[in-house]
C-alpha cells in the first residue's frame, strides 16, 4: 500500500447555515483545494446521512461534482450514520493507497436544521435497529441516558463529571471561530444554580440539555495524496497512518455487557497497530462526544485511560488544554457541534490544524501525532484514525 | 495495484419482497459467501439508494453486517442513485487492489414497493437537481422522454426500435428466473393491436408503459477478492480488468449537446483503456436500460455501433441473444427490474454468470469478456465496467 498524506483542509462554520446542501459540501472543498494548492483531484467523496430523508435530495455525490465544476471526475456518497465522515476519509485512503488516485478531494455535509429538533431527533434514530429499537420509540439521547445510568452504578461517574466534560469543551469552542456553540458555561451554573434546573432541563435523566450536542449545520473537507503528489505541493506532511474499523451488534442490548463499547476499543487497537504507534504515543485527540459520557468512555477504550477511569482523568484535568493528552480541543461534537455527515472530516480538519500548528490560541504545544474516534449508530460502527505528522 | 477477481456472486428474483431491507441485502450475500466458500471477508459495501427515505432506515451498512453474523467486520453504505451498486464494487475494488482487504462483500439492495408508484416516482426523481429540475416537477421519465425525442429528431429512432428493446428483453428475461417480468409481449402487441392504447399507454410521449423499467424490490451481491485469495478458493477467474467513471453536469439542460451522454462515452473508454481491451473484444454486456432509448443509446456510447446507428444494430439483431453482441441477456432493468441500490451489481452477477458458463438457456456461447455500465442520474454519474475470464 502507497503512503496517504492530507494536503489541504477546509470547513464552514458549524451553526445554522441558510445555502443548499451542495454548497454545504462544496464550500470547505473549494477552502481545501486552495489549501492544498490544487484546481482539480482525481476523485470526490461526500460524506452526508440525511439528505434522501431530510433534504430530498439524492446522489449528492453527482450534485457536488457539479457544484464545484470539477465534472467529469468519479464521486460517490458514502453513508454511515454520524460516522460517515470518517468512512468517507477510508475510501479516500482506499483509493490513493491503492495507486488508483493521486488525489482525493473527501467533503462532509449535513443540513439538519432544515428540519425541527424532533424531526432531527426521529431522523437520527432510524439508524438504530429498525425492528428491535426505532419501531419502539428508541432515540440516541434515550441509548445514551440508558449507557450512561449503567455507567454510573459501575463506574462512580456523577452528573458532575458529565459536567465536566460539557464545560471543557464549551470553553474549547470558544477559541475555535468554527464552532456551533460560544458559550461558556460552568460546573456550578448548569448544575448548582437556581436556575439549573430551567437552564439544563433533563433530556432524558440522567442527561442533560449541556450533556447532549447541538444540531448542527456545516460541511468540512480535507485532500488525501500520494507522497508523490505532496512533494509538488509542498504542504506539511501529516500521514494518515492507521485506520481501524469495527462494527457491533446492531441492537444494544445483544451486547454481552452493554458498558463495553468493544468497536471502539477494537477500531482503536486497529488504527495504532497499523500506525505501528501506542496510545501513549498521542499529543492530542478529537473523540466523538455527541453525549458527554462518550468522551469519557472512549478515552478509556481507545487506550488513553484504564477502563472506568476515564472520569478521574478528566476531573485531573489530564484532559483539558495544557493537560498531558488535550482531548476535543476543537470543541467536540458538544461544542462544535454535530452536523453528521460534516462530524468525522471535521474531526480531521482539527487534528490536521493541530499537527501542522495552526490551532491559534488552542494550539496543543508540540502535537505531533494525533487521534479521531468517529462513532456510528450507538457504537456499531466505529472509526478510528491515527495522524503523524512527517519531518 | 493488485488483481482483483470475481469470488462469488448471489441474487434474489427482483420482484416485490416482503422480508426487511437488511435481509434483501444479506439472502444474496450468504449466496454469495457460500458461492465464494468463504465464511468471513474484511470489509461489506452495502450499495442502496433510498432507505432513509423510502425505508426509515440508516446506516444500513451496520443493519447489514448484524444481519449477517459478520461483525466486527467493517461496512458502509455506498450511494450513487441508481449507478449505487457499480459504485460500491468500486470501492470493494480499491480495497483488494489497495492491499488493505483480502475478499470484500458488496451487497446491493432496494425495498422500493413499500411505496407506491407515484411515491417510488417521485423519490427517484430526488437525484435530479434540486433546484433547476426536482422542484419544477422533473420526473425520470420525462427527462427520458425529452432525450428520446430529441434523439429520434435527429437520428431516426422510432417507437418500433424502442419497442424492439422492450421484446428482446422481456423475451431475455422469459429465460432468467430471478427477473421481475416474466410476460413475453411483441412488437405487434404493445405499438399496434387494437388494445395497444390500453395496455401500453403513454406514461411520458413518446414513452410507453413498456418502455419504462418496472419499479422492483431486489437484492444482488458479489464478493472481490485478491488473486491470492482466488487461489485458495478454487473458483473460476473472473477478473474486475477495468473500471471507469465520469461525471456530467447535474441538470441535463447545460450539456452542450443533451443527446451525447458523454458520461457513458468517458466512463466506458476509461474502462477499457484500464483493461487494455476495445468494445469490439466484448461478448456481452448488461446495460443500464431503465428507458428502452438508453439501451440504444449506451450501445453507441460504450463504442459498440457507431453514434446515431445503435438502432440499426438492434433492428438486425445484432444484440439479441445469439447475436454478434448479446446486450442484456438477463432482462436488463426492462425485464429483469429495477431496484435502484442492487442494479448495479445485479449486472455484475450476470457477467459473471455469463463468463463462468453458468447462464443456461441465456448463456452466451464461449463469453470470455463482459461489460457492464451503470448509469447515475440522468447520465451525471456512470460507471462502467469490463470483466475478463482468465484460464
Amino acid at each position: 500500500m502507497r503512503e496517504v498524506y492530507v494536503a489541504g483542509i477546509g470547513i464552514t462554520s458549524f451553526s445554522r447555515l441558510e445555502y443548499p446542501l451542495a454548497e454545504i459540501a462544496a464550500y470547505p472543498a473549494m477552502l481545501a483545494l486552495r489549501d492544498a494548492g490544487l484546481k482539480a483531484v482525481d476523485q470526490v467523496y461526500v460524506a452526508n446521512m440525511g439528505s434522501a430523508r431530510i433534504n430530498n435530495q439524492t446522489a449528492l455525490g453527482s450534485a457536488v461534482v457539479d457544484t464545484l465544476g470539477l465534472t467529469p471526475t468519479g464521486a460517490e456518497r458514502i453513508e454511515n450514520g454520524p460516522a460517515s465522515g470518517a468512512s468517507a476519509v477510508k475510501q479516500g485512503f482506499l483509493g490513493v493507497a491503492a495507486g488508483m488516485y493521486e488525489a482525493v478531494l473527501v467533503t462532509g455535509c449535513e443540513r439538519m436544521r432544515e428540519v425541527n429538533n424532533l424531526e432531527a431527533t426521529d431522523f437520527v434514530a432510524t439508524m438504530t435497529h429498525p425492528l428491535a429499537e426505532y419501531i419502539y420509540g428508541v432515540t440516541l439521547p434515550a441509548h445514551a441516558a440508558m449507557f450512561t445510568r449503567l455507567y454510573m452504578e459501575r463506574y462512580g461517574v456523577t452528573a458532575r463529571h458529565l459536567a465536566m466534560v460539557a464545560v471543557k469543551n464549551h470553553a474549547n469552542a470558544m477559541l475555535n471561530p468554527f464552532a456551533h456553540l460560544h458559550q461558556p458555561i460552568t460546573v456550578e451554573g448548569i448544575l448548582d444554580s437556581p436556575e439549573a434546573f430551567t437552564n439544563n432541563p433533563y433530556v432524558a435523566e440522567p442527561l442533560r440539555f449541556f450533556d447532549c450536542c447541538p444540531v448542527s449545520d456545516g460541511g468540512a473537507a480535507v485532500i488525501l495524496a500520494s507522497r508523490e503528489k505532496m512533494a509538488e505541493l509542498g504542504k506539511p506532511l501529516i500521514r494518515l497512518a492507521g485506520i481501524g474499523q469495527a462494527t457491533d451488534t446492531l441492537a444494544v442490548f445483544e451486547r454481552p455487557d452493554p458498558t463495553d463499547l468493544l468497536a471502539v476499543r477494537r477500531s482503536a487497537a486497529s488504527a495504532f497497530a497499523m500506525a505501528g504507534l501506542t496510545p501513549g504515543d498521542v499529543h492530542v485527540a478529537e473523540l466523538h462526544d455527541a453525549f458527554t459520557i462518550l468522551e469519557i468512555v472512549e478515552s478509556e477504550e481507545a487506550g488513553f485511560f484504564p477502563k472506568g477511569e476515564g472520569h478521574l482523568a478528566l476531573e485531573k484535568g489530564a484532559t483539558a488544554l495544557g493537560g498531558p493528552l488535550p482531548i476535543n480541543p476543537s470543541g467536540g461534537l458538544k461544542g462544535k457541534g454535530h452536523p453528521v455527515g460534516a462530524t468525522g472530516v471535521g474531526q480531521v480538519h482539527e487534528i490536521v490544524t493541530q499537527l501542522r500548528g495552526d490551532a491559534g490560541e488552542r494550539q496543543v504545544a508540540g502535537a505531533k501525532v494525533g487521534f479521531t474516534c468517529n462513532f456510528g449508530g450507538f457504537g456499531n460502527n466505529v472509526i478510528s484514525m491515527v495522524f503523524v505528522r512527517e519531518e
